[in-house]
Order: C-alpha cells, then structure tokens, then sequence
C-alpha cells in the first residue's frame, strides 16, 4: 500500500494474499480478505461445492478440505495481474484421506473489490 | 472431440489450442479458434491495446506484437479447465525490438463459446 490510508489496490490485496499463501495461511488468509458475499467457483459440474455463497460457506469448504488432505508442500506463483483480478498458479503436494499422495496443479482467479475477495475460481 | 459430430467441448477445444501453440502455431491457432466477434484484454490501463473487439483487430495486434518481438522459446502449461473457461500459462523468452532479451510470464483465461473463442483475457 502506498499510504496506510490509501484504499488498497488490487495488487496490494494480490501481494499481500501471496505472502500470507506462501507462509501456508490460508485459513487466515480466508478469514482476513473474503468477503462477506464471497462466491467460490470449483471446476466440479453437478456437485454442490461448485458454487459456493457466502463467507461461512466458503470458510465450511476450506475446513472440509483440509480435515480431509495432509499438505507436505505447496509452491505459489504469481500474482498475474489485470484489473480487478489476479491469478496464481498454484501446486501442492497432497496425500488425499484414503488416497494415494499426489501434486495438485491448479490456476485460481480471485476478483477484488473494496479490498476484499469478491469472487475467486480455481481452474485445474 | 468425443466423436466428430459432436459439438466439441471446451476441453477439446483447449487441447487443440494447447497442441498448436506448443507447436508455435499462435497465428494459425487465431485464424481457426477466434470468434469474429472475440474480445481480447490486456493489462494496459489507458491503452488503446488494453481492450480489443473484433477478429480483425485482435490479428492486427498479434501481427504488431510478431513484429516488435522475437520469440527464442516458448513454454505452455495447461490448459486447467473451468466451466466454459480455461487458463493457460505461457512463459516465452523474447527480445522487444531495441530492447534486452527477456523472460515473459503470463496467464491467460479463455472463454469458449459455439466452439470458438469469445473472450481472451491475459494476466502478469
């Protein structure tokens, strides 16, 4: 941020959301910048965690996956910027609940607005 | 394509876009894959380039682009799907014209519609 009182710029968010990804906060990263009305795209045709509204939701998703991965590594590349959007690249070594360990590969595109995640879509 | 008379899917479609440009068929892929009425953005704010409609002008950009640039190599990853929409990350190692070489690192977002592309959006 430019100034502490300036409105965040989209790649201040980007930055900032980066960081907090790359120290493996993601539950804290949810909580600080989703939005209340938040919508969450997984690429999952008919299931009913393709689109998800709303923080509490959301966050319910994040806790899910999480009660049900073991993550022994994740890289974070990026931010990619245009607009009020940004992408990462994102690929995490995963062992699945009852699965095999396998790497995760996947784009997220987050939309932001008044500095909060107004919308993000992951792509894999 | 499941059988040639279906309809493709996005899927198809981002596997053939995905095989011609790891070929280097960027022009090519263009002529056959652009709707007539395709949008293509970059992140330019207040150029004129930051948004153009229309197959003929998004050529006109590619072939300014081929002229001012030369392409060493190209690296595609992808593509990860989403709905309608896939992404793709290019890295390509150019020289600008009058410029140093260099490394370019971008995303882009496509959307598909009937088959072709409707929207192109590019991230970095």
């Amino acid at each position: 941020m430019s100034e502490v009182l300036d409105k965040p710029t989209t790649k201040d968010v980007a930055d900032a959301l980066v960081a907090m990804w790359k120290a493996g906060q993601f539950d804290q990263s949810g909580e600080k910048y989703w939005a209340d009305d938040v919508v969450s795209y997984e690429n999952m045709p008919g299931n009913e965690m393709s689109e998800i509204r709303g923080k509490a939701g959301v966050k319910a998703k994040g806790d899910w996956w999480n009660a049900n991965h073991e993550i022994h590594g994740v890289e974070v590349e990026g931010p990619y910027l245009n607009g009020d959007q940004f992408a990462v690249r994102f690929k995490m070594e995963v062992t699945p609940k009852g699965a095999e360990r396998t790497t995760l590969d996947e784009i997220g595109i987050y939309t932001i607005r008044d500095g909060k995640i107004a919308e993000e879509r992951f792509f894999y």
